[in-house]
């Protein structure tokens, strides 16, 4: 368990730091958001100006929002982006304005069928404004009356912030991970991905690695096509990634597979959520989702999988004011820490098998590594010994310069970690050699 | 719907004029048919003499039948080939005698388990004759009676009749539409297919082709064994076909698929017949069935499928009087004509997709293509907004110059025209080129 | 039936012959054995010293016993070598002494769940000492009382004794047939596997053969690497094998695929064990099992399938005293022997076919193997000839040079034998040609 290197009280005092920042698109919510991550481990940023062409996309206008309300025209304030920032529809023009319900009507998003959730709206690529709140708030407005309303708000020529960092390796094989910043005021989706991602920068930073890690933090999708944009020449090594989102839900652990279903990050989460549920929730790539939908494009193709719990569109809170603190706790995502980490010693310690004695069994008794008393049913030492034995065998029996730890793994079913213990150990005992290729695993 | 181009009535009009021809092997009913169809649209017709070797096979001499029956000595008919030309098996040998019910029986052939049906009976390759009839008319038979039995009939050194035409594409692909014409007056064994078939041809020689098109229409066996005979030098650019047969009963759509199941014409047939219903019947290649058993042969391995309604082999009245007119409908026949014409749709718009923006999505906002308010489960729109967003991103992500218009339908299950509509929309919109492969897909 | 080249009388004679013999993993009770072998069949024995490296290992001292037993002070046996040599552990170190109960009790084996059965157990890698007797006898012995122990053996520089004879073939293919002759009195495991493999010996050197065949016998594991060790610049021509252990009990045929699961052992396996059961037990490759373990290896990589009735580990009375000759049968090895056969048929008989008719189908018809009255379903013929005539056209369908006799009867789940049949009635008539390719298929 690696839950020591970071602690529930660090990851609650985060949650409770960064839950109420407006983040968006651009602005001062997501650069309040960055600076506080890197008092924890540090990364770089970069401001791309607005208007900034990237690929077919254009860097938006920073927002900036002062106040924004509906209230009675005699000053009986109905919603408040104080209150709670999902109030306004995210990137809402500025407006100010007398009008009837009817005309306000057209304006206000509601969730019927949740009647206590504001849910949440954006409307980045169309000029328009808009506020939501629960269905029973909206139930109780007078229908006759005329309303104030007033967004204090501007567009201007700013700029996109995105965090990023490269831990360098030596296998020269890259891997991705990546987190979306641009949600306001909500817990799983995307307050967890944000917190997750920073302690395991911090974890990785920290010790060797073998393979390079690109850390990316930046607004969905706009931000990471910046960021693609930036590192277009650089990403030759990339051989997958992780999109961190949803990993504190209450929810089972499940996978987003890659586009290719089976490239190494896609085998590696799978080794590891079998060892949790061998009936965990597979999900396949689709087009709809969060930034793999970038990395994906035919001119990068980059796999990227997601790890989650409660994924986004899977939960009952999902988008609305409902996935907040109590919909998030620690517990589940230091559970998420971990389990990333095991993914993360998979592709770190795959490597393959070359047998130094491949010409019948190695004898394994005359290295006291074989039950010794012949006869029961394979051996006669307790169940624990014959199903190491029998890992141990396929281990051998697969060193043949062609097969990885991972495949004795997924043909045995025994994680990993027990695999790599056993590979090392007939390393240690000159039965075979670990050898990691020079340019990486395909 | 392309019903437009077929009208219910012109269909019945054939079903009646072409039911009551003995059509057989070679000979006047072949011709006669093949004329009437030749007023719908026109095609060539070829004589093979008699005696031409067609590969290991033979073309048979002429059959022409005058008279035949049998009566009681009294001079009642039992059964007579001017009611019904099925009661004669088919190529029966002249025959004129006076026999006992003992002597006759042998030449009897009658179906117990459905007593009121005449069977089908040929013997082409055997020097024999003989009657059918209903297992009813044979029980009413006196069997101490002696029978008079006329066959005047002949055969005689002439030729088999086939019709064809070469419509020709600039594709670099061809394909065979093939129906037999040897059956005599049974409705969906074949009278169908025939009809179909001269439909199909009216439609594609009216039409702009990428594809060029076989049209082949032959008694069955040898004739399609002359067909290959004679062509068997311009068969290069053939990458698969359809055999038009029992396309108009009662029974829902089934598929018999090529010996590679998943070649062009299979995929397309699968991916038209997955929108009529998911769980179509699908039936594997086999060695036995139609036409597909000679252009499937080692020397040729085309790959021909069969889409029927009441497949031969699968209905009770097969082969029997009860595959008569009442055995089929216009309705039934429109079905598969407008089912025939979505699966060569599917062939002639299938190409590859190359996006000319894959590096990240494109921008389909600023292209008005994209729903505009963010945040609801993908978009605020109705599930079918948002259906074909996810369709319209699977395009763009599968616009990687490998893959085709018909790889995105089977990835999504969406209908090919529907592909074909998004992919034309995002041509347009400079996103992406459609291109056909210069010497066609595999 | 090939039964008639062994007859059960035989078969039984050397049940009872074999039975009683102490093999160990050298030493007399293998000579023993295999001396009354040779007078069935000839084959070569090699002595291979004590001390002699193979691979990784080190060939053992003998092991010769004299006598063992448990008795009480007043002299009363409990457990004597001379009665069931099961009751020494195998291999054990001499020994002589009076102990305590709770001294000789780490000593001593039992099954509590089978309280009737002798456990079978054996101590060749740690030097030890051992009884074993039913946990009745055990529990029957006076906790308080003090026993003497006598175990008269010895451990000495002598040799393993191995037999082996290489029968040639024609085709470039070799295939090995391999049983372990050094359990001592237990039927099942594994007298019948040495039964049956000097039945298979004798049976093959009496007839022609296209491929060679490698019969060894020999201790398990150390006598299969020895094995490997003389031979290992001889097994290029080796295409698979069979490891002849478990084949008389009463249980259903099973198979054990190799590490390949689709090699021709495999496939020919699968073949004739789909006729007798198309539901039959298909266990995958482990690394667990017998001597395949070693052909196994990375550097031989031999796949070596096991087909057993009652298979080591899967039966009640494996590795007691209760797998004695009750629990075999002389018809269950007459069944094994049958199949075997049958396996070697297939492979023998396995061969590429090329049409010489490739352009259409073959007409059967004018060389009087095909149905002659068409229109029925099919044929008019009964069920059998329907079928016969289906696999008749497979064959040709398939006769494209890329093709096996084996091929067909997968594809058509027709017996190797009916195909191959056809096929020689087709060759016969001029329709193809059955090709042994020069260097074995692969």
């Amino acid at each position: 368990m690696n839950s020591a290197v970071v602690s529930s009280e660090e990851i609650n005092q985060l949650f409770h730091d960064l839950f109420p920042l407006c983040r968006s698109i651009s602005g001062e919510g997501v650069r309040n958001t960055l600076t506080r991550l890197q008092k924890i481990s540090k990364f770089s940023t970069h401001e791309i100006k607005s208007g900034t062409s990237v690929f077919d996309w254009t860097i938006p206008d920073e927002w900036r929002v002062r106040e924004a309300y509906i209230e009675t025209l005699d000053g009986k304030r109905i919603v408040s982006f104080s209150d709670n920032n999902l109030h306004l529809v995210g990137y809402s023009c500025p407006f100010q304005g007398e009008l009837s319900f009817d005309e306000l009507v057209d304006h206000l998003h509601t969730l019927p069928e949740q009647p206590d959730a504001i849910p949440y709206r954006t409307s980045y690529y169309k000029k328009d404004w808009g506020f939501c709140l629960s269905y029973q708030e909206y139930s109780q407005m007078d229908q006759s009356a005329r309303y104030r309303v007033v967004i204090d708000a501007e567009h201007f020529s700013g700029s996109l912030t995105l965090g990023e960092i490269y831990l360098p390796g030596t296998s020269g094989e890259d891997y991705i991970i990546h987190s979306y910043c641009c949600h306001p005021s909500m817990g799983n989706d995307n307050l967890s991905g944000i917190v997750l991602w920073i302690y395991l920068l911090r974890y990785l930073s920290e010790k060797p690695r073998r393979h390079g890690y690109r850390f990316v933090i930046a607004p969905e999708t706009i931000g990471a096509l910046a960021y693609l944009h930036l590192k277009q020449n650089d990403l030759d090594a990339v051989k997958g990634g992780l999109i961190l989102t949803t990993v504190a839900g209450p929810g089972p652990f499940s996978l987003k597979e890659s586009f290719s279903a089976n490239s190494l990050v896609d085998r590696a989460a799978k080794c590891v959520l079998g060892q949790v549920d061998p009936d965990f929730i597979c999900r396949p790539f689709d087009v709809l989702g969060s930034d793999e939908r970038q990395y994906s494009t035919p001119g990068f193709r980059i796999p990227m999988i997601t790890i989650a719990q409660s994924q986004y569109y899977h939960y009952a809170e999902y988008h609305t004011s409902l996935d907040n603190l109590d919909c998030i706790s620690t517990e589940s995502l230091l559970a998420s820490f971990n389990l990333y980490i095991n993914v993360i010693n998979v592709l770190e310690g795959n490597a393959i098998l070359h047998s130094l004695s491949p010409f019948g069994e190695p004898m394994l008794g005359k290295r006291g590594i074989y039950p010794m008393l012949g006869g029961g049913l394979n051996t006669e030492g307790s169940n624990t010994s014959h199903d190491r034995l029998r890992t141990t065998l396929w281990v051998t029996f697969l060193a043949d310069g062609k097969h990885t730890l991972l495949d004795v793994a997924e043909k045995t079913g025994v994680s990993f970690s027990e695999v790599e213990e056993i590979a090392l150990l007939l390393e240690q005992k000159g039965l075979l050699k670990i050898k990691y290729p020079e340019r990486g695993l395909r």
